[in-house]
């Protein structure tokens, strides 16, 4: 057995373990960690220079340089985040369903961690603190990979995380850091011990991910959004939401990608369109008839995340064409339409198949903390478990519990007895 | 493409289109695919006897040829079945969750379907009746593959069953027969098109298919169920709960095929034990221990599924050692605990890592129907999507709806306006 799969198999252990921790067990872990994260900042801070040192001297931009970063503010940033965490309910052994199955035979739906969950996380090294509170808090075992530029930064917060869980009581192989890329191959394969992956990363690793394991994955590789103006939409709404779909953060996963105008009011609202995008500096790309009107090149790709000032543009003759565009060239992501008929916006939010469905807003709302969820665990493009923003709940399975006092299926199979099935409200 | 690459595509457009039907017109269609059934009862008899013929000449084991039989009263089962679906609550488009972001800005999560399900099923042909009706409530495409010792049969109910969809008002390519053993493999790989497979049939088979697709797979390959009997428990019970789970039918998946037995109560119960095994014919393997002493073969291998009247037994000295057991060799499917203590079980149902932990009951319950389901899609041993007996809920998703009026981001971060997050009760 290699090194990684041993502590699979440990991890696999503790998360049995975990799953029956008390609450107060699990907050007073958090608050450990807490702790032991500011008592410990001075090493955290420096190994985050000899980090930023290196990836200063290999020329990494600005932007991946901020990220990088964890000072004071970031320590800040979380523990606040670990605090609001502990006073959060525990999601786990929630009762779901309780059903009478006959005198003295009930059934329980309760709340459990999902096991052992596989984290690939970008350059931010404060993800990995996230990460792990919410694990613990949910009694889940974490194997976690961050980006290799944070190495330094990730070996000290995720040894200073494991050793005060420990103290608190939490068991041994709770939280394993995998440190190179060769390792996270092998962590696709251990399907036997790991539960659920989930990868936060460029488009083309997500994707490659989700190619190479049978593990189930929670995630979204792309997010080609789309906004459509209806021809019974009010088209200064329009133009204010569009410019915020499209500019307001460019190089996310909910940033518009796509503005789709129905044909009836092409005229009116596409001239005023063109001339925001120029003025704001956005490059247009436009269908045949759009391009050669405002000599503009055609859009080459329709399912194509620019993640930057680009947008392609189309003319639709309906609004069922502009949701057959969206189900055909979309990611499920998310996708909007600007209509004053709330028979239109039915439609739409029917038929388009995306986790998220947006009415007369900006598609940049999809988002588990503007969505109220306290937490974001990830974005999720499948349709089974968990879609769309994903909370606390993407790290949460349930179990049946079915207690008796010596009940057999004879009696009834022999129809002795008969099943009362009385659903109780919970 | 493919013929079966265009009916995916097809099954997907349906699917989109079946999302937006209102309850009346799937029940509608539920009532038609009813009537056809009768109408066409001289044309299926006719196929089945066909295939029973065939079945027959091949050899095929009485109750195999007991499963195959579609007559009068097969028919009766699933047009009663039909009924009762018609009469069940829409499971689409329910609101489950509900909170004002902001003012004149509401999120809603309501249910949906998943979209293309394709089901591999066993010799019965009333199972593709009751599949297909399934997933037309909540609003499915269907791919189906069934035995191909019932191919006529299959054929002429799904023909009827489609036809009467159409005319009902059900879109193209709603539902779909794959017949050869080749197409599975080809469905296998339609990860674009078909969002979740549900295989009933051997172990081998759901292994296979479960390692051969990145689509999600809902089902259990193996159903290893222990009974446990702590040395709390009340014995007389143990005994009886015990025969009911390894007999009352042998060959189904929460059949109990491993007794594990604490060792105090090793003297007291395991003579009592061996001596009703022998009565009725159970064939009896133990550990080393028990091997010896009641002249009896040893276990090879304690993760093994007999289906038959033959039982695994092993002596644990504590509770704890029952969990890790279960956890190491079970299937995570169904596990019991007999005891009189309510710490002991309530630790058991936490710790063992199962979709259905059972107390003082017969490991034979676990199942759809039993615990109130109405229907049952299968069993499931993953932890995600659905988990233990599925109902209806395994063939639904959901999505978020957002219903604003002109809202955008940038109003929020630049601290306009703050989120209210007002949490409303469903």
């Amino acid at each position: 057995m290699s090194e990684m799969s041993l502590n699979a198999a440990k991890a696999k252990d503790a998360s049995r373990i975990l799953a029956t921790l008390s609450t107060d067990i699990k907050n007073s872990a958090l608050d450990n960690i807490s702790k032991a994260l500011r008592n410990n900042a001075d090493s955290i801070f420096e190994a985050n220079k000899q980090d930023l040192a290196k990836a200063e001297v290999d020329g990494l931009s600005t932007p991946l340089l901020k990220r990088l970063k964890f000072d004071a503010n970031k320590l800040d940033d979380v523990t606040d985040g670990i605090k609001s965490l502990i006073s959060l309910e525990d999601p786990i052994n929630k009762l779901k369903l309780h059903t009478t199955l006959d005198d003295g035979l009930e059934l329980y739906r309760v709340t459990c961690p999902v096991g052992v969950i596989g984290v690939i996380f970008e350059s931010r090294p404060d993800a990995l603190v996230q990460i792990a509170s919410l694990c613990l808090k949910s009694g889940n075992s974490v194997f976690l990979k961050g980006g290799s530029e944070a190495f330094n930064t990730n070996s000290v917060l995720a040894k200073t995380i494991y050793d005060a869980g420990i103290e608190a009581g939490l068991p041994e192989g709770w939280l394993y850091l995998i440190t190179s890329r060769a390792d996270v191959n092998e962590m696709l394969s251990l399907n036997e011990y790991i539960d659920l992956i989930i990868p936060r990363g460029s488009n083309s690793f997500v994707q490659y991910i989700m190619h190479n394991t049978t593990i189930a994955v929670l995630g979204h590789a792309d997010g080609v959004c789309h906004t459509y103006v209806s021809d019974n939409a009010d088209l200064d709404m329009a133009l204010r939401v569009i410019v915020d779909a499209k500019t307001q953060y460019v190089t996310t996963c909910n940033t518009t990608e796509t503005v789709l105008i129905n044909r009836n009011v092409k005229d009116k609202f596409l001239p005023v369109l063109v001339n925001k995008f120029k003025d704001i500096n956005v490059e247009m790309f436009g269908d045949e008839e759009i391009a050669k009107e405002y000599d503009i090149p055609v859009v080459e790709e329709w399912h194509h995340e620019y993640l930057d000032y680009k947008v392609s543009i189309k003319i639709v003759d309906s609004t069922m064409e502009a949701i057959n565009h969206i189900n055909k060239f979309g990611s499920g992501h998310t996708d909007a339409i600007i209509t004053a008929s709330k028979e239109e916006a039915d439609l739409f939010t029917l038929s388009v198949d995306s986790g998220c469905c947006l009415v007369n807003c900006s598609t940049r709302f999809s988002d588990g903390f503007r969505f109220g969820f306290g937490a974001e665990v990830g974005v999720s493009t499948s349709k089974l478990h968990a879609r769309g923003p994903v909370g606390l709940e993407g790290l949460i399975s349930y179990k049946y519990k079915l207690i008796g006092d010596g009940a057999i299926v004879d009696d009834f199979a022999s129809k002795k007895r008969t099943f009362k099935h009385i659903h109780h409200d919970i």
